[in-house]
């Protein structure tokens, strides 16, 4: 666990979340392109990890988490970048409203 | 990496998501006091991590996500202990409004 948390708490690294409201029905769909286009993501520079989580409550609702190196990875690095473009073809279709997408230090965490 | 992996990837385990408006103005005393009251969470029957993170682009907001075991962990074990009394008086006359709290299960998560 040491070797992950070490990363992690690394103090320039960045989470973004963004809430992903999926046009009710189309849920399956969404969860196999998202897998191509993880691939997508995740070959991007300062890319760390991500996690894409299905909410119970409201299973059109997701979460989807990325942890970036520096904010910049993410909002130039990837955002500017052509791969972005596939990005948002391969996915931006399924939400209805789009998202919104914000940046998070890691001011705590546990256990200890 | 692996230890940690595996243990994610209990299928059962939950994500618990809150994004918490803290009264602007009261953010250091906030995250003091969440020191403190990480203690009681991390102590709760089936608790596996969480993480606060702060809002880069609105400074009053944060996200916490805390890892359960299962469900009932956190909606029965830890809502309905005496404990939960303490994190709410800790806590809760930070927020504004009262945070909504749902709850995420894993379905992607990468690098693979």
């Amino acid at each position: 666990m040491d070797k992950l948390r070490g990363l992690d708490n690394d103090a320039s690294m960045i989470t973004e979340v963004a809430t992903l409201e999926v046009k009710p029905g189309l849920e399956s769909a969404f969860e196999n392109d998202f897998d191509l286009a993880a691939s997508i993501i995740s070959g991007s520079e300062g890319y760390v990890s991500h996690e894409l989580l299905r909410c119970v409550e409201k299973t059109s609702r997701y979460v989807l988490l990325v942890r970036w190196e520096t904010l910049e990875a993410h909002t130039i690095g990837f955002r500017k970048s052509p791969e972005y473009e596939k990005w948002k073809e391969l996915l931006h279709h399924y939400y209805d409203p789009l998202p919104t997408v914000e940046h998070f230090d890691k001011v705590h965490e546990g256990p200890e």
